[in-house]
């Protein structure tokens, strides 16, 4: 459940500190990431309707305000800040997004948030937490998906994600970046993505006998089960499966040496003829190994990919940053930039843009957000929420996801390669190179638009 | 909200086989890791707490039976599954677990559940989720205490974290782990972790004028402010601090060259008399970073660590897994094992022992679980559930970290150390030891305690 205490204290502290010296001015924050993991060349971004859902739902229970009130950090808080403040906390905010799915780059504004400061900043930690950790699972799904050239990948990380909570939005976002399917159920529940499953090793173990777990999971599923052959010996396995006579949809390898065990098996599978049971491959996977065991030959008709997906264990977390951009002062709108060593930030409310040539991404542009944007360039921040109430439905998941495809495949090749990342342009435009130089020359804050 | 669909679906497959299958003999699972992530010497074990929650609200919600039942992947399973399993669903079983804080070693069971196969399966992803996630964190959080030197440690990472739950409990494990607090505000609702915060860049930006913005909040919170000075220029902002007359507890660095400016800045408070105010550093950190900045000189009176404890960032999941000990098969307990290459495992129902010599401890033996165990051994594994319902009350949060923090300093001091893992003997007793090669020599599930 969102709930407002699903964030950083110095959020509190600050909000009451705006309160107390009567400031409440709408201010502008923009989240986006300074840089892009190793090995990355774009982002995918996701978890847009997570955070508007947090927006829309996050209210203080009498509970938690009472919890606060005590907290010695604050201490010497105005009363009312409790009793007015918290108590009737609602967002009542404007929000921009970047559309789920679309490819995304460093120092572009996944979120534009416009709400009276103190509503603006108490959201920071859990906006944050939420987009940038569905962009990272989206984003690694992407390449997952891109190395298994067209064969299909289901999630299957529930089990390694950060608990329980993760384990669905991983499901969510890895579905969003390409994948065909979870394994997790309530992700089916809740999402409506396509759930699938095999069967454990503990199945062929509460049996004893292999052959007999094997015929007792196909006596219900049919041709529609997958069986898992690695608990014991697989040569082994998928001999009995063949003289079986059962024809499962396909089998499941989990560990060993998948080239060798996945070559011999599909010619076990042909020569019985179970040309039409596929083979699964899980156990450890990741777009390296994805590349690399089809590079070297193995016979693989999809893949379950656990820990990189969930986690995107290469690269856990993103330096997501949501960052001051401008502010009401005295009847004008001031942008505001940082200046500290490799932390700087572009002053004012920003736009960006995509600008494509003959079908493909050539360069994108970052600009001040109400300029005209480059000739044929399409803005990728749009209005999702007004007043603390979403402007329009989402498009289904599902559409989401192929949209997501779709554009990924409209960028650069060398941007979809797994290994060795690649530049694109992410041009200023000349008003925001100039804002940019002025606010830096004044001097922090100085400078009015 | 705990929901039984917190699940992986072969979890509900396989419940759905057993079940059609008339199969639902007591089972016994065991919940452990078989090797310990790079660099680590030990584990921290955490998140038996959220497991037995987990375990005792699980439910199915109509809604959720209505769409299991109308998922492909289900169809064929007997209507009685759905209408009578699922329905009345409750976990029933017994449970043992390691306290959490303890550290623990591979193949020493987190967890070991015995109950019914169908539920004993279903928890499977949930719990493996729940207890390797807060274990990882706890055991990151335990290094970065370590590497701080008595300094205390803030869990800053929510904004990091996967989503908003595993940011709350992110926060949990860091504390039990050895951190003296978090930023997180929901964690010290739910947990009573002392909150702790200062104040963001965006404070600074806000008001433009930088004195102006220290002065706002000193106001507010006096001698417990924490001033960000990185904001444009940290130099600048230590002799506004000192000419301001402001004497706030500390100041806090998140930028730049952490040894220089960390000097620089103790030299100007100092010599401006504000010896009592302490310098708090964050951004980035972890245990390597600290302990580098200790040794090259840097003045530091607390850290600030965000995403390295938040994600466990150099190792975001432990290979956890829930493996079948043993079965009642026709009247007899079986105890299994699983014999595919490098994921091979004990055989029957297991516990673990921590034998101390003059304080420290000295190893551990891992035996059939009916054994009494070496002389002066300890037993890990202790009764938490019986049929379904939790045996005692847990030690409260703040004295489960106390107790950490005694053990883990009860370990031999090569495994505190943060840089080379070393190694620790888990030895396996005679009675295991003849189990295991007799049923690796009888093959698969033939064996009979």
């Amino acid at each position: 459940m969102p709930t407002a205490l699903s964030t950083d204290l110095y959020e509190l502290t600050m909000a009451a500190g705006y309160y107390a010296a009567g400031m409440n001015d709408v201010a502008t924050f923009e989240l986006y990431v300074r840089d892009l993991p190793p090995h990355r060349s774009f982002l995918v971004a996701a978890g847009l309707e997570q955070a508007l859902e947090h927006l829309e739902r996050l209210r203080f229970t009498n509970e938690e305000i009472a919890y606060l009130r005590q907290t010695p950090n604050l201490n010497g808080v105005p009363k009312a800040f409790f009793d007015e403040c918290l108590k009737h906390f609602r967002f009542t905010g404007d929000v921009w997004g970047i559309e789920e799915g679309t490819p995304v780059f460093p120092y572009e504004p996944l979120l534009r948030v416009r709400a009276p400061i103190i509503e603006a900043q108490l959201v920071e930690t859990a906006l944050l937490a939420t987009i940038t950790f569905e962009t990272s699972v989206a984003s690694k799904a992407a390449r997952v998906v891109e190395a298994a050239a067209g064969r299909p990948v289901i999630e299957f990380g529930s089990r390694r994600a950060h608990g329980v909570g993760a384990a669905l939005h991983a499901a969510r976002a890895a579905y969003l970046g390409g994948c065909e399917g979870t394994s997790n159920v309530e992700a089916g529940f809740r999402f409506g993505i396509p759930v699938s499953g095999t069967m454990a090793h503990s199945w062929v173990m509460a049996f004893g006998d292999e052959l007999e777990a094997f015929r007792q999971y196909a006596s219900l599923y049919g041709e529609r089960a997958v069986l898992l052959l690695d608990t014991y010996d697989v040569i082994e396995a998928a001999r009995r499966v063949v003289s079986s006579g059962l024809r499962p949809s396909a089998i499941r390898l989990d560990s060993g040496d998948t080239v060798e065990l996945s070559r011999r098996v599909r010619a076990i599978l042909d020569e019985g003829g179970l040309r039409a049971t596929g083979i699964f491959v899980s156990g450890d996977l990741d777009e390296y190994r994805i590349a690399d065991l089809l590079k070297r030959g193995a016979v693989v008709n999809g893949f379950g990919v656990g820990t990189a997906l969930a986690t995107s264990n290469d690269a856990p977390a993103l330096g997501g940053i949501y960052k001051l951009a401008e502010i009401r002062r005295g009847g004008s709108v001031v942008p505001t930039m940082k200046l500290s060593p490799g932390k700087q930030s572009y002053p004012g409310c920003k736009q960006a843009w995509r600008v494509y040539e003959r079908g493909v991404a050539a360069y994108d542009v970052l600009s001040v957000c109400d300029e005209s944007g480059p000739p044929g360039g399409a803005a990728l921040l749009k209005t999702v929420m007004t007043r603390g109430r979403r402007t329009e439905a989402t498009l289904p998941l599902a559409d989401l996801r192929r949209r997501c495809r779709r554009l990924v495949g409209e960028l650069p090749a060398s941007l979809r390669r797994i290994d060795g990342a690649s530049a694109y342009q992410v041009a200023i435009s000349d008003r925001l190179g100039e804002v940019t130089k002025k606010i830096a020359a004044e001097g922090p804050g100085a400078a009015e638009a």
